[in-house]
Parts: C-alpha cells; sequence; structure tokens
C-alpha cells in the first residue's frame, strides 16, 4: 500500500505559549506526529505561530527603544523569522522522535509567502485578533499608527488585522518537491507570510491567513488523501457551549456548509477549520477531513474518534 | 549544454547591517545573482548572518528585561530567526530581480543545522568574534555566564564563541532533492545552526561556523561544479596590508595551502574562504573555486577578474 499524503494543521495547544513551554509542547506533539509516520502517513505539516510572531514583535519593538540604530522590523520580517524559530523545534523534535523509534526521514522547513488580494474585502473590516492584552495608552498608539484595535471588556485591548483568503503559496514548488521526494516538510507556518504583488516584487501585507484556511489550500495544492486539523477539542459540535451541545462524528461537506450558513461554527476558531474542509473537499471530492485533538487522532484516523468530514 | 551547479557564499557586504540597509543591499546582491544564473549557473546560496543574528539576540534579551513571563531565547533560537528573516528577503529580492529579466524559477529558503563535534579543539580555546562592542561592565556579565570576551584596545569588548569544524549538514537531503529538481536554494545560513548530537536529539551549540567553510562542505556534498566565494575585496592578495601587496589571479590548492601554512591569509577573514576551496577541491578535484567581490563576478566567472583557485 502506498503511503497516504497528508497535510497536519497544527494549532497553539501543539506549540505553547513561551520558549521554554514550546520546547515541552513540541515534543507531545512530535509523538502524534510519529504514529501518523508510523502508520504510513507523509506529512506535510503546517502551524499557527500566533504567540511566537507577537513574542518577537515585540522584541524587535523593545530593541528599538534601546537601540535607536536599529530600523523597526515589519511584521512580515517577524513573521519570516517566526517560521523559522518554530519551523527549528517542530522538525527537531520530530526527528528525534522518529529516530528513537528507529525511522530515519529527512525532516525540513521551507520559509513560506502566501499572496493575498489587495482589494480582498477582509481588508475593509479586520476581524483577527492577534497579540496579547494591551493598556488604553497603547492601544492609542496603535490607533494613532493606523492599526485596529479591539476591546476585550475587562481584559483590555488587541489589535485586530485582516484575514484575507490566500491565493497562492509562493514557495508551492519547493514544498510539492520535497513531498514528492518522500520527505517530511514543515511550511506555511503562521498561515504564510501574507504578502501583495506588486509588479514582480511581493510586499509583507498587514494581515494574517488562518492557519486552517492555508492547510485546506495546500492540502489541494498537493492533492492529499487527507486533511488532519488538530485542535484543542476532540470533535466539532453541535450548539458548542450550550446544555444541548453534542459531538459530532461524520458529516458531509454540504452539511457542514448548511451549518456554517447558520452561524453553528465560531468566527475565528471552528469556522475557518469547517471553511478549509469544504473548500478543500470541492477540489479533491476524494478526500478526507479529520478535525480532532493531538491525544485522539490516532484513534481518529482508524474512524474511532474526532469529526470526519467527506465530500 | 547542461547548467553548472555551484554554490554562492554571500558576505556581510551583501546583507547590509540593519533591516533598511539589508533591503537596499540584497537588492543590489540580487542582481550579481541574477547575472550568473543567465550565464546558466544553478545556485545553491548561503550567507552570514552575524549582524542579524546579533540584532536578535539582543531584542531576545531586551525582550526578557521588559517582559519577565518570557524565557531568555538560546542562540541556537536566534540563528534560526536569522535564517527566516535573511532569507526571505534574499529569496523576494532575487524572484523579483529575475522575474524583472523574464525569468521564472522558484527560490526558497531551507532552515538548516549543522553537527559539529563536542570535542572539536576549537572549544577549548574559541577564537570568532562575534556581535557589537560592549562595556567593560557588559563584558564582565557575560564571563560571568561562562561567555568568552576578547578586548579590542580602544574600542571595546566583543564575545568570541568557538567555530568548530562542520560534520554533517542535517538537512543535506531536502536541499539536494531542490538541486536536483533546477530550483534555487538558500541553504545553511550564517553558517547553519551548529548542534551537537546527543543520542537522538540535537542541541544547539555555543558556536559559529564559518560560512564560507559549510559553503565549502555543501559545495562537495552536492557535487558542484564550482564554488564562489563573494567578499570586500576582488582578489586574494599576497602580502595584504603591506606596501608589496599584490593580487592572486591564479593559483592551485597546494600553492594555496602552502600560503596558508606561512600565515599569509587573516584568520576568521581570508584564512577560512582558502580553507573552505581547498577542502572542497579535495573532494571535487575537476572543481573550480573563485574568489572575488559582487561587483566582478560577471567577469570573474569569464576568467577576467578575481582569484580562481583549481586543484
Amino acid at each position: 500500500m502506498s503511503k497516504k499524503r497528508v497535510v497536519v494543521s497544527l494549532g497553539h495547544d501543539a506549540l505553547g505559549y513561551t520558549t521554554e513551554a514550546q520546547w515541552d509542547a513540541v515534543k507531545k506533539t512530535a509523538k502524534a506526529l510519529a504514529d501518523l509516520i508510523e502508520e504510513d502517513y507523509q506529512l506535510t505539516i503546517t502551524h499557527s505561530n500566533g504567540p511566537q510572531v507577537s513574542m518577537i514583535h515585540k522584541a524587535m519593538t523593545e530593541l528599538r527603544r534601546v537601540y535607536i540604530d536599529y530600523t523597526p522590523a515589519p511584521m512580515c520580517v517577524c513573521s519570516a523569522m517566526s517560521q523559522g524559530y518554530v519551523g527549528y523545534d517542530i522538525q527537531n523534535s520530530l526527528r528525534a522522535e522518529l529516530l528513537g523509534r528507529g525511522i530515519s526521514k529527512p525532516v525540513s522547513t521551507i520559509l513560506t509567502q502566501v499572496t493575498v488580494d489587495p482589494y480582498d474585502e477582509a481588508f475593509y473590516e479586520p476581524t483577527k485578533v492577534i497579540g496579547r492584552y494591551m493598556s488604553k495608552e497603547d492601544a492609542e498608539i496603535e490607533i494613532k499608527k493606523g492599526n485596529y484595535v479591539k476591546e476585550d471588556p475587562g481584559h483590555g485591548f488587541r489589535r485586530v488585522v485582516a484575514a484575507p483568503k490566500p491565493i497562492d503559496i509562493v514557495e508551492i514548488e519547493a514544498i510539492r518537491a520535497l513531498a514528492d521526494a518522500g520527505q517530511i516538510v514543515i511550511a506555511c507556518g503562521g498561515g504564510g507570510i501574507p504578502v501583495i504583488e506588486q509588479k514582480h516584487a511581493l510586499k509583507g501585507a498587514s494581515a494574517v491567513i488562518e492557519k486552517d484556511v492555508i492547510a485546506g489550500k495546500l492540502a489541494s495544492d498537493l492533492k492529499c488523501d487527507e486533511l488532519i486539523i488538530l485542535t484543542g477539542v476532540e470533535y466539532v459540535y453541535k450548539d458548542f457551549g450550550k446544555e444541548s451541545q453534542s459531538p459530532i462524528a461524520r458529516m458531509t461537506a454540504a452539511e457542514a456548509e448548511a451549518m456554517a450558513d447558520e452561524k453553528e461554527f465560531g468566527e475565528g476558531t471552528m469556522l475557518p477549520k469547517i471553511e478549509a474542509a469544504i473548500s478543500y473537499l470541492r477540489k479533491v471530492p476524494a478526500g478526507r477531513v479529520i478535525i480532532t485533538s493531538m491525544d485522539r487522532v490516532k484513534d481518529a484516523i482508524k474512524g474511532r474518534a474526532g469529526t470526519i468530514i467527506t465530500a
């Protein structure tokens, strides 16, 4: 039997929020990924980078405060740095976990950019909350810079940026060449660095691409057999958070779409996962989407846990 | 005629020292690289990262001072971040320059680690000066942390780390797969993240691998036809800096070795380039090494400028 080609999308839980926490979290993640590899899955891995890019952005801002000879680092540069950082940790943990199981397999990280449309309607009404809470004073500074902020009453203010739809994965040919060679690739970290085409150049955009949405795009570009989205819950739920909450074990893309239309799924949390699933299945109708937690993925691929979506 | 496979090693001049300076410097570098591609060279690119990793390390240290909930980022993590940052800039500038010339070719960056021997003699006497000048007080703090510093009278103190020999390029199979597919690859940035094997894991080492030495290793691993080392001067010189200084247009590896034995080349500047050339030519005797400046490389590949070393 030939290997099943799959994109695995890792959320915040898989990575932790500080350098030390990440170190530990990634080791646990590596075990779950190695389990999939032992089940003959050929992996391409995407991951979130919210806490990491926020940490780096803060650090670069502090640097500028102390050393005036440094110029500010734009968000796209911080995002590139975060891909290096997170990729480094994931590839090493996974490599060590695999070697511990007697499996020698190349794992590498491809720095990835994703083009977005400057006229994407997302730019007119930014909705994606990023970074940590800030004070009212800091929020006012952000607004003066032309950035958007949103108040979470009782907690403080956070920045909001646009979450435009991805158009093209710029480095797709490099990712495909490695996947075709049977190698494990980490790509599109943090949704990819969002860029806008300006003539021949690519310019960093003030935006974030939903990592699950790009995982779906990557899975369809690579014509993967499966798309596995790992998150903090075991299932997609109907009536999530209500008394009538119930897990969904199976659904079709059409059913998922109907539920999305009825605002069944949380914006910025479950909704992008569902959208990723629908868009992948539209392009790869024979494919399968699994949404579950890291702890349950080994059972989920055998149909014994998690939510499975098919066309 | 089939393409000539080559590793190009870029020095500090090719990159600049701040985010803004890098932006501009890299555009100029892209022109020189695109010239080589138009001459049917198939490139794998390595680059230095001294100023960049130093900037990131400073930033992460400042971050920790201001936000106590962040844990310190070790040098290996800063190095991974710098590969993301520099790779992002080089690949975008090169991509834009090539598109401007009507050439569409995939360019990508592979995060790269390089194993070193924990018993390498370099660890006993660190010689590689890194980072900016610091005060006596800051130097004493570094010494207390177990780090080495070196005084440059009249200027201040700088950190020195070991520059061990590279053993293996961990991600070589990914780099080779992309090169074999005819793609342009940026790899081994800053000499690669130096790591030590500890059972199955790779642990970041407090060291720097000379970027030219790793360029030579990469060129021999990939069995490249040429190794091109770009630096601040047009030639390797005999009696460099003396009145009798004279440029060397051609030399053999044996001649280079003899001159190196006579301490003809500056440690940490020209010497690692010569060592890289010798070690590459030992493994690829049919190969050719060019050491020259960015401005002269177009002429150098035609034998009209620069220093050419052959076996």
